[in-house]
């Protein structure tokens, strides 16, 4: 007799219930990694992480569940399942299929790898040496191919680097992205020479003032409350702590972030907290009703950082925010920022200067540092460029991208953990994300064409919740490229991203 | 053909490795939950812990285990095992059999029940009534019993309550406990007399200045430097938390304590963080070598016990660690205790008083508390009363053993969280802890007779030292009862802790 339909989806399901739940769980055991756990348990931690990865794993991979996927899939009442229901079915497929194509031993000769490359690469950056970082990241590009290509025949992507791409940004190719980033890159590159040949500069001696960091944990209590990221009620699902490098880890109830407290750099963590908080909005408004399922969980990593860049830099470097948030600002610090004009402040957070890291670069180059990343990944993958070569290569986009001279390979091709820690087709997503966010803001002023009236009455709700209703709740439920269009109506495209960028920064340096 | 000795040993020790490393992780969830998690989790944490509970449980259970540990016990070579192997296979057969002679739904039905047990029973002592916690109460207590029965079988003891007291305080028996709990009885109310009757009544009035937060935290800083509990360097093993109950937690490098601040009664954290600093001593002292090994862990409930008390009270209030930590004090706490002479401090701290809350306990009648929850949990488990008796009984017992008269049950048997939380046997292992504290310290003082002047000086290494070599570095590798032999080279005897007792208090209150 066949099960009905019903009873296997049920079964599916509370198989995928367990896994979401010890996932959940793994969270904390990281984040308390990252925050909390004394030194000495490094060691100790590195063990439990890699036990809960294999339990889960397992789980993931579990054949019940493959069973339990064609029983449904080509059961006759198929086509009876939700919308929802079919989804849930499709994403908990794609994991599965890419989980169990990997043969055991590549997955954990990856897991190992990736460990040994990561502790390699920071005894390298510290010791500006990538003669250190070379071998050990070839071995982890190897085995990262190795995998690409499976994955590749299983997803049916073009390339190798293709199906990497698409596991953090679900169906989206590297031609499209090529395409989209050649055209941001001329429209930021016409913009940035704007920028530094306009008369109009910013001062920015007013954001080296010294801030103490009780006072700075203040502002982004204040922060917090502005943007509705409860860390203070007896329903707080949030908290506020300090790592080296800003996050956001959790899951519905439980989503916290980081920042980091420097004193004199108070802004830094300002927009840290406005940019972590706009990602732990995404999973604190994701539907209640999907909990533990598939489509419970946010689209895509590009979705993930189109609402937090959107909170960091179209919300928190517009000048209606600061209309509201620099008198707060002031109250906090006393006499530090007393005598800080309004525009003269807007315009100093949104200075446009070359630089040679990414995570401080501002919203004109930011996308530069990324297309570069881009184009280096998928040569490696395509066999093009050698690991060998990066640094050349990196060092002389550098210098024809943003006119920056590479001094020394840590503040070069080392700077950033992600390649180290095998994230491939990954870095792309940053710069969907602020793409997304020019769409989506274009979408959100047809519904809310006073929002920025609103911003500057202190008034973020309204923005939020059209977020949650236009971004938030949709979950999992479509892939980036159908949601960016349910969303806007459109395609993807570069044209409000670059719009928005134009408007505000012709503004900001009078051209 | 037979399996290798040494590869069923492997085996069964890798599979072992695998719990204890999930139990770790667990137990940093489970500390997150009291220290850390925004209060919105608490449903999702439940389940996260559930989760985690079962994975343990069904590893813990593996029939696999089951037939390694047969394989090596019958093996012909089995004699060639080294002590320590053999004392781990016969640990790991203790707790399969015990989990896997439970019926899984009893299990499922005793976990579920414990929950709303502790739910129910914070409600009622909110409420101070009784009658809201009694039917919960009985279907735990009921259920524990079925859950007793069985265990007595597997463990072939004389009594149902006998086989949960080898939970905690393994080949204990009821028996010896009653026998010796008499004694204690008969000693501790003689001495309470001796002391209400004294003419020296010490003035406990300094204890309830105020004492700022920010200081307090500055003083249990001290202390665990002063204890050698690494909370501060980048070697740290450690750390303090809040919560309103103190507890440790952890496992080799990463083992955590917390205390409670009281702004009114700073004393309260000092003794708490000794007591708790106690217990972290003896997990972070393990033989290394035993890591993820049943022998490397602590032998018993009444043996952590003995070492946090230890700490607390033979060290922490003897007159000795005050010549040294009195300075320390008044330097942290400024023009607060500056005008605190020494002798009226320690007399202070040592007030012998009855009260109604066994946390709240000194020294004397501490164990008064906790033989009467024994003789009622041993009642009940023999159905010599019922759970609708307790409060009558509890009351009495009160007035008889202590001369206070219970007001209400939230003051009285729903005082603690143990019953509740379905904690039947554990109770008597506070009070053997104390016992056994007495014959560690008449042995230590064998060998090192001069430890109350190096403590006076500030040396608490070499008690340490002391503690580590003949009471942590033995692991599990004894049951208790040959524990106290090997390092007392005596039974369980409760004189020495009578003597210690009697020794002080008659300094103190001058009889």
């Amino acid at each position: 007799m066949v099960e009905s339909l019903t009873s296997s989806y049920k079964r599916l399901m509370d198989k995928v219930h367990d896994i979401i739940v010890l996932q959940s769980a793994t969270a904390v055991v990281h984040w308390d990694m990252e925050t909390m756990m004394p030194p000495k348990a490094v060691q100790l931690r590195s063990q439990q992480l890699a036990m809960l990865s294999r339990i889960t794993h397992k789980m993931v991979t579990d054949s019940e569940i493959g069973k339990l996927i064609e029983a449904i899939m080509k059961h006759p009442d198929y086509e009876k399942l939700t919308e929802v229901q079919k989804r849930n079915v499709y994403l908990i497929k794609k994991e599965y299929d890419e989980q169990t194509k990997l043969p055991e031993k590549l997955v954990a000769e990856l897991a190992k790898q990736r460990a040994i490359t990561t502790n390699v690469w920071k005894r390298a950056k510290a010791a500006k040496d990538y003669s250190i970082f070379k071998p050990e990241l070839e071995k982890l590009v190897e085995l990262s191919k190795e995998a690409a290509e499976i994955l590749m025949k299983v997803k049916e992507t073009k390339t190798p680097y293709d199906a990497l791409l698409d596991i953090y940004e679900p169906k989206m190719t590297s031609e499209t992205v090529a395409k989209v980033f050649e055209e941001l890159r001329v429209g930021l590159v016409s913009l940035l020479k704007k920028c530094e040949t306009a008369p109009k500069q910013p001062d920015v001696s007013i954001l080296k003032r010294k801030v103490p960091i009780e006072m700075q944990k203040k502002i982004a209590k204040e922060i917090a409350r502005f943007i509705k990221y409860d860390i203070e009620s007896k329903e707080a699902g949030g908290r506020i702590d300090e790592t080296e490098h800003p996050f956001t880890t959790g899951y519905y109830d439980d989503v916290r972030i980081t920042t980091h407290y420097y004193e004199d750099n108070f802004t830094s963590s300002i927009f840290s907290v406005l940019h972590e908080g706009g990602h732990a909005m995404y999973e604190q408004n994701l539907r209640r009703e999907w909990i533990f399922q598939p489509v419970g969980t946010a689209c895509s990593s590009g979705f993930h950082e189109s609402q937090s860049r959107f909170v960091e830099n179209i919300v928190g470097r517009s000048r209606e925010f600061w209309v509201y948030f620099l008198p707060k600002l002031k109250e906090i610090t006393g006499n530090i920022l007393a005598d800080v004009e309004l525009d003269r402040f807007v315009h100093a957070v949104n200075q446009v200067k070359p630089s040679k890291i990414r995570i401080e670069a501002d919203e004109v180059t930011y996308c530069l540092h990324i297309i570069i990343r881009f184009n280096l990944e998928r040569n490696l993958f395509a066999d093009k460029i050698s690991v060998a070569e990066l640094p050349q290569v990196w060092n002389q986009s550098y210098n024809e991208y943003l006119g920056v001279k590479i001094e020394n390979d840590s503040e070069g091709v080392m700077q950033d953990t992600h390649w180290a820690s095998g994230l491939y087709g990954y870095f792309p997503t940053y710069a969907l994300g602020n793409i997304y966010s020019g769409q989506i803001l274009e979408a959100m002023e047809k519904d809310l064409p006073d929002w920025k009236k609103r911003l500057a009455a202190g008034n973020f709700q309204d923005i939020k919740q059209w977020l949650i209703k236009n971004v938030h709740s949709y979950g999992n439920l479509y892939d980036p490229a159908d949601l960016i269009r349910k969303i806007t109506g459109k395609e993807l495209t570069v044209k409000p991203y670059l719009d928005y960028l134009t408007q505000k920064y012709s503004m900001l340096y009078g051209f």
